[in-house]
């Protein structure tokens, strides 16, 4: 049932926390509608609710495709995503439409670079085989030995004073991932970027100028990037022109004792050559925050128990203060759209 | 049986691998001994093998007491750990007898504090919740939402942008986490130390001054370190003065949204108060590379189920790198005893 009010309408598919609400509680301007379960909301209900409506705050779970614009029909003037990403987004209807698409970009970098470094130490440093040892009780029965559950150290020592990190894609999140590892003794740190994206002489040169301790920042092709990482972070877009960037031919140029990190977009990299790498020892670890076809993935997945891929279902900006600030950002372009003002992030689409 | 040569003996309890064993293979001026199987060395074999020996290479698992020292006799002039931590010798029966004591410090605190800032970052952002999530299968049944395994997140944001973090105990593995941790955003730095040990200013400025984003670095009393830390990391040593400093008063005045990381000596947390902590919230999570009466931690420890406490079997100083140079510095440690030259580490008594 639609109300009779004249103020806009705004569907929030979520109920956003009581850090957040408020900002949509306290207005006298806009009626608001909020799926009342803690849960993914009711497609029939979002689809009835949203009739007339000129908003729509939405997540992953639930998609902005033809059917929810039919149903918005022409008032709808904003979509607005709590995410970075908007594969859910059906980007043909909504620029035909003229319907704007507010997302959340940086306020998730710091969270998703925490959980990036934390990866690479993790698949580094075996804690996939070392929890499950405890959580297993084997402890007890575990002999120790002098290179029992050794793996690479990241951080560089005396006897070993050199390290190189590679970035696939070295935007806003890899260099937040840098800036961390420095005092861990990275002294070298290459990139990958897109084919078509300008030179970065000149932000490269300014970033280098900060870390007295790192010798070289440099963009290579992918054939060195996968030679002379010793730590691998894959944080680039998905979509079908990143589709397994990192296949078997890549990972076989690596070395024996690199560590893959993925906190982007799984269809980077192809599993089931990655689970081969593990198996015969191509890399030493992985670390991945993203898997292809998640949340789909079962225990009969090539990867689940593979001893040295650690695995997070996509906790990447799982953080408090982080979705806190996602779910503010969102309201605020929910708003800043419904009322035809300067979204503070719109999506130019 | 004992070989006829005049050479002084070595007793090594473990292969310590191709790296290290080399420095021992090529002397011509040592009868080396070493324990031929992959395992903990059979006591009786090792009673047996020391008898005359001049110096005795060992770990964690094997003993230095009464009556190994009795079994080897006064030819015994070195008795050398592939450790940091000593609690497997006996002291007295060392001294009386006039015996070295070689040891690994320093080696180390790099390959621990990598350890210490993943358990850090783990325990706040629930790993052990969310690796279990997808190792048991779960992961296409999980319902997203906005808070879902969400954890506070240590590094600051513009909207959270103070972090305290502090250490109980404040030597070269606490100095080097904080190095670890500044890129992260901490703001502030406090800890505790010992009440016998002399005043840290200077030092204390001078490490201050290498920060520029570090706004506050102080020792403070206990009482100020539980209440102000946001990440509070035990590393001192262990022992009878230091049995239990995390007990249940002390965690009643932690933050709730705090985290305590323990990569030091289990002996220091009392593990049933951590447990209940944990069990009604006083604190957000723990991650232990250390517990009380390991290895005996079963399943049925009240921290081993608890889903916001990590636990990893004491591998901080298990990486490759390190422990090949322990294992280095061990075998130099025990050539240099049994010649009576300076030892690179031998602690002092």
């Amino acid at each position: 049932m639609q109300s009779s009010t004249t103020k806009p309408r705004v569907v929030i598919c979520r109920n956003l926390g009581p850090d957040v609400m408020p900002l949509l509680e306290g207005r006298s301007d806009v009626e608001v509608i909020v799926w009342p379960e803690d849960s993914s909301c009711d497609r029939a209900w979002l689809l009835e609710q949203v009739k007339g409506a000129a908003g729509v705050l939405l997540m992953f779970p639930e998609k902005a495709d033809k059917s929810l614009f039919e149903a918005a029909g022409p008032n709808l003037r904003v979509v607005s995503t709590m995410s970075v990403g908007y594969e859910h987004i059906d980007l043909n209807e909504l620029t035909n439409r003229g319907v704007k698409l507010g997302y959340t970009p940086d306020v998730l970098t710091d969270a998703v670079a925490d959980v990036t470094v934390m990866l690479a130490l993790m698949a580094g440093r075996n804690a996939g085989s070392t929890i499950d040892l405890v959580q297993s009780g084997q402890w007890p029965k575990f002999r120790w030995a002098p290179f029992a559950f050794c793996g690479p150290q990241i951080s560089t020592l005396p006897s070993s004073p050199e390290r190189t990190i590679g970035f696939l894609g070295f935007g806003r999140i890899s260099q937040a991932t840098l800036k961390r590892l420095i005092p861990f003794g990275i002294t070298s740190c290459i990139y990958t970027a897109s084919p078509n994206s300008p030179p970065t002489h000149e932000r490269d040169s300014a970033i280098l100028s900060q870390y007295p301790t790192l010798k070289t920042l440099r963009r290579v092709g992918s054939d060195e990037l996968a030679r002379s990482s010793d730590v691998l972070f894959v944080l680039a877009p998905g979509g079908e022109s990143t589709k397994h960037l990192i296949n078997e031919e890549f990972l076989r140029k690596m070395k024996k004792h690199s560590v893959l990190v993925n906190a982007s977009r799984g269809t980077l990299v192809d599993s089931d050559a990655l689970a081969k790498a593990l198996r015969e020892g191509w890399i030493w670890g992985a670390g991945l925050d993203v898997v292809e076809g998640e949340p789909n993935i079962t225990l009969d997945h090539p990867l689940v128990k593979e001893p040295r891929c650690v695995i997070l279902p996509h906790i990447g900006s799982a953080s408090i203060e982080t979705r806190i600030d996602m779910g503010t950002l969102a309201v605020n372009n929910l708003l800043a759209g419904v009322f035809g003002e300067e979204m503070p992030a719109q999506l130019k689409v």
